[in-house]
């Protein structure tokens, strides 16, 4: 007997009715975008090892798949470590950083990139948790000012309402508040890191777990008696929209600049997408080092896991290109968002038309064209003994009406006229 | 000094003019195909080493992105042949018979799939050809009779018109044609696969060159003599459609179901697809071993170089599932039409929205949306002191108006009327 045959280990296939959906979702989230300016480009799947394993990706450089050298001597024993010199993607962050050094000639500044496509991480398999997965990135490049971060979360919020997810709120931080904090509350420079590995698990353990891990960690009782008042204080999460709270909450250690750009964005996004819950969440750390300002993720009605995350990275596109570019960037979790999108129902657009077999194909095709020039989508169905089985998986396709061709006497195919579909 | 960033070997980055360019025609494709029924289908980059090295692929095999084994210990030697365990697919075929397979029980019969997606190969890297590009693949599977050819053709000519691509050419044969005509001339079935090798160079090398390479490879002079009336009588490229000619001219060595179901395709071309062009090519081979029955390529007008292709192969699918299953494909050559592509003039609707350095992001963004509501592209550009290098680089990326915002003494932001954007 044949071994079952299925697709390599922690990669799927996807089906029509998925497929479907996914190109739907990514066809809104091009247009949207596009309109609101923003410049699609394309980069390789495979880069440079070097360039994947320069350290800016973290724990993502563990799960490299890597691409054997070509033209290798089949006798020859290698080591690993020689034995590659190129990788597929894991994030399209540092593609992108690569394309703007290999491409700045040819760039308008302030760019604004959008970049959409596959990336692979040789993760252990789970459920729902595939090795190769979408991303779906939006960057501004060049711009120095709030106003980028007031785009990517506008642009970003209109892309999720096209798609039917509504109600979501942006949870918003800045880097540099929690330097502030940590400073004032008297953690050293060095600790910082460390501190915030543990910060950033507030959602998953709560408050407590994060005051009982630094206590673990053994950080001086002082400091985490002061950082526990202080989270504490900015919890719940304040609607950064109303006047004066930021101001008034947070610590004196926070630089006036880092407080101001805070509320440029939340004013800004009041007036832009005032449909937009926007709180500031002091937990809110995104595990990513290069971060260097305003942080941020969205999430949807009811549910504290992330939709949409980003931020501003100004030093990570200069170390490729050698320099300075200020950075800031969006990300849609399209993987976590696609079984939410509302897919529009196609209607009365989809027709079975059924047919003898051996009809003409010439004059089939001919009808299949008019009825695809009005607009439907048509599937070409030949005639079997028992319909209803083929009937109900049409209908579950979304196939809605039924065209019946049959042989006329002088041998010429008769249609009848459009009737419904029904699953039995 | 850095060194030059650039992608990685044979590799490119795909910039957003020609990105735009890309995506328009792939929307195009993907909805025209859609109409006609085709259910599009994904299948992950990546696939067991074992299944792309079964011998189907034949050439392109030996130009396999092999992918390093995962958890390797780095100071263990191994030879290459133990080093991989996945590769990149070099075509959609192979993942598409698989796929087949895997999700045969979810299958509606005949499944008509849609496959977009890229494929790798490591070629040589040279100009205009690159180890990373588009494959665009439909297939009917479980369908034995002509009506799939037809489909897939017909179908095909309607998407290429839609992009703009009018005029084709469809260059069509038969494998049954071709072992009929050796068999006919004398030549030992043993030896078809290398005369049909050197019969398919006559689009490059002329009918002339076929037969110097045929006696160069010493297959007895009575055959070649008889090949060579055999093709002379049958060049230069028939009208198929024309009643009679194929019937009259074809050897009685090819069976008379060949050239029926020759016949029949042509008679239902004619009615399904009247402005398309179609001609029987005695020389047409396509190298792919795997086929079995009618071939096809397409042509752009004056140029004999094809631009999709395709054919039956009712025996490959069985090989990987383990049941029988006659299938039919037709493949868009995707880089070798994108740049005849035509795409529509933006017009009027890509508007640069100038503003003043430090304008109130909120007020702009909302004018922007106003903007993108009313079917607007909208660019934000920050005035500077030359504006014309800025508003060259516009026109050429298809802006066609300017709307100009100026901060009032109110400190809010005034907007003018749009006006035509020009270039220098």
């Amino acid at each position: 007997m044949a071994s079952k045959v299925v697709p390599a280990r922690g990669m799927r296939d996807i089906l029509p009715v998925e497929k479907a959906r996914r190109e739907h979702a990514l066809h809104v989230i091009r247009e949207v975008y596009r309109s609101f300016g923003f410049d699609e480009v394309e980069t390789p799947a495979l880069e440079e090892l070097s360039r994947l394993e320069s350290g800016q990706g973290g724990e993502n450089e563990k799960m490299l798949f890597k691409v054997l050298r070509r033209g290798l001597d089949p006798a020859q024993p290698l080591t690993p470590a020689d034995a590659a010199d190129l990788g597929l993607r894991f994030d399209l962050t540092v593609p992108l950083s690569r394309y703007v050094a290999s491409n700045s000639a040819a760039l308008r500044m302030p760019f604004k990139a959008l970049q959409i496509g596959p990336v692979w991480r040789a993760e252990r398999p789970q459920k729902g948790r595939y090795r190769q997965f979408v991303q779906c990135d939006i960057d501004i490049v060049g711009e120095p000012g709030t106003l980028a971060e007031v785009e990517l979360v506008t642009a970003t919020h209109t892309a999720l309402t096209r798609l039917g997810l509504s109600g979501t709120t942006l949870r918003i931080n800045d880097r540099g508040v929690l330097t502030g904090l940590l400073t004032g509350c008297g953690f050293a420079e060095a600790d910082h890191g460390s501190v915030l590995i543990t910060v950033d698990k507030a959602d998953k353990v709560g408050l407590d777990g994060v005051l009982a891990e630094l206590r673990a960690k053994e950080f001086a009782e002082d400091a985490v008696t002061a950082l526990e008042e202080r989270l504490t204080a900015l919890l719940p999460l304040t609607d950064v929209r109303t006047p004066g709270v930021l101001e008034a909450a947070l610590p004196e250690a926070v630089p006036a600049e880092v407080v101001a750009r805070l509320r440029g964005i939340a004013d800004a996004l009041a007036v832009s997408a005032p449909d937009l819950d926007v709180r500031f969440d002091v937990t809110l750390v995104r595990g990513m080092g290069y971060y260097t300002g305003p942080i941020f993720e969205m999430s949807m009605p009811g549910s504290s896991s992330s939709i949409a995350g980003g931020g501003r990275y100004d030093t990570m596109v200069g170390r490729f290109s050698g320099r300075e570019l200020p950075a800031c960037g969006f990300s849609i979790g399209f993987e976590r968002i696609i079984d939410e999108v509302v897919v529009p129902d196609p209607g009365a657009g989809a027709v079975a038309l059924v047919h003898p077999a051996g009809a003409p194909a010439g004059e089939l095709l001919r009808k299949q064209q008019e009825l695809v020039a009005a607009g439907h989508r048509v599937a070409l169905v030949k005639a079997a003994k028992r319909m209803q089985p083929l009937f109900d998986a049409l209908v579950a396709e979304g196939y809605r009406q039924v065209v019946r061709a049959r042989l006329g006497e002088d041998g010429r195919l008769e249609f009848g006229e459009p009737t419904p579909l029904s699953a039995s």
